[in-house]
């Protein structure tokens, strides 16, 4: 599964990307930590579990990338030439399962407490999507780290039952909840979900790369597309929740959206400020 | 391009322009978080994001310097001779522009929030700037990377057209909402533009170097420029931000400033304390 060989391009096209997802993730989560007051407090859960999604996947992006970097050498002079494996260390695909394994259930939860829902449709609701959720990545594993095609597909089918499982409870399930949210944010809670699932998309695609047999080039793009996917499935999706419960917030208190808002339209009053002065 | 020689002082001005970015950037990111709540909450977003921009670039110098030590080396007692490149390392100019596609769209952000505009008016300016600064940063690198002229040439001129419009909008369209901001800090905003070309523009000197064929000179000066150019434009740029929200936080609102505002003029009051004490 693990190419034997990679050109000097090839190194650097995956050491760039999990350093990006690094930044990405490190940054998304310290700013949602220095961005928390800006939501009323119901929300504060819902950014809460965003920032630490971003944290968890920073944590193992940084042992993905010293992985990578320790699992290939070259004795090229400059590491301009070809990078083989090295001897005596594994790298080990097996930070991602472990980091959705704790992500992916956080990611639902995420989106759930950002609706502010009454306790007992809440806890409905989680009830249904988590364990599935953490069916469908556990599923996946013996599939990933296997060279069977058989083994592969047996898998990938069985974890692909609670993925329709979560898409029934997403689009049919909570689109009643939807239906209960200000105007103002409906749009973008109906777009969430589509990211969910577009973001989470692009895994079982990565995941039957190997299939195809590109050698050293499948690998590698199987690695950027888990990157991007993840940026996306985590970060962009964690500013978006960040955004609906900043919109909510400032539609429930007039009072705190004063403070927070930009000085929409008053113009007048900035001018006046400088007549003022 | 990465030349195979450095003399010990050449390798000595890289490492310490180096150290001296990631000192610049982490510590005004930590300024900027302390002094978060001296501007009023409308300003914070502004000042978030400047504090997010030099995080990720201290982020990234960090790597940076420890792929430019570990990619030369010497066999010199003291380290005083002459430094090879090191065999199985390589020099990752990646990183810089990681570093850039992340914070470039990020410094625009954080002029247009700072600016405290109407959500349309905002909205519209981010999506002319933001896209525009991410292809100039895409196009940039294919030409970076590539030791061919004709390829550098190229993709050079490919990135500036988006640098073009990028100084259209800034300079024609902002120039609009710049006649609704407040007096005291017009000039300031104004000069940010200029800050922020003007560091900009190290950046294509900093491109064309290796094509005056120094040799380990240019490349070192590259190093140094882009250096200088990351802390001008991130934390200098960070800090006049600041110093604007900081401004028209005071202007908004006279009670605030009396808390923040320095004792000036009021030498009777402090006099006066004093006499009380």
């Amino acid at each position: 599964m693990i190419p034997d060989l990679l050109t000097a391009g090839q190194f650097a096209t995956v050491y760039n990307a999990l350093s990006l997802v690094i930044a990405a993730q490190l940054f998304t989560a310290i700013f949602l930590v220095v961005s928390l007051p800006r939501v009323l407090a119901r929300y504060r859960p819902a950014v809460t579990v965003a920032l630490i999604v971003c944290g968890i996947a920073a944590y193992h992006y940084f042992r993905i990338f010293d992985s990578f970097t320790a699992a290939f050498t070259t004795d090229s002079v400059g590491g301009t030439g070809e990078y083989t494996q090295a001897v005596g260390v594994a790298f080990n695909e097996g930070y991602r399962y472990v980091d959705w394994l704790l992500t992916v259930p956080l990611l639902l939860v995420e989106l759930v407490a950002v609706l502010a829902l009454a306790r007992a449709m809440q806890n409905r609701l989680l009830l249904q999507l988590v364990p599935a959720s953490i069916l469908m990545i556990a599923l996946g594993y013996p599939g990933e780290v296997s060279g069977d095609l058989v083994v592969r597909t047996v898998f990938g089918i069985l974890s692909t039952i609670p993925f329709l499982f979560i898409l029934y409870v997403l689009f049919v399930q909570l689109s009643k909840s939807l239906a209960l949210q200000p105007e103002a944010v409906r749009g973008t809670l109906s777009r969430l979900r589509f990211l969910l699932v577009l973001s989470w998309g692009v895994y079982p695609i990565a995941y039957l790369l190997p299939a195809l047999d590109l050698g050293a080039d499948g690998w590698v793009w199987k690695q950027v597309g888990y990157s991007i996917a993840d940026i996306v499935a985590k970060a962009v999706y964690g500013l978006l929740i960040y955004q609906v419960a900043k919109t909510k917030s400032w539609l429930e208190d007039p009072k705190f959206a004063e403070h927070e808002r930009p000085l929409v339209g008053s113009v007048r009053r900035v001018a006046d400020l400088d007549k003022a002065a």
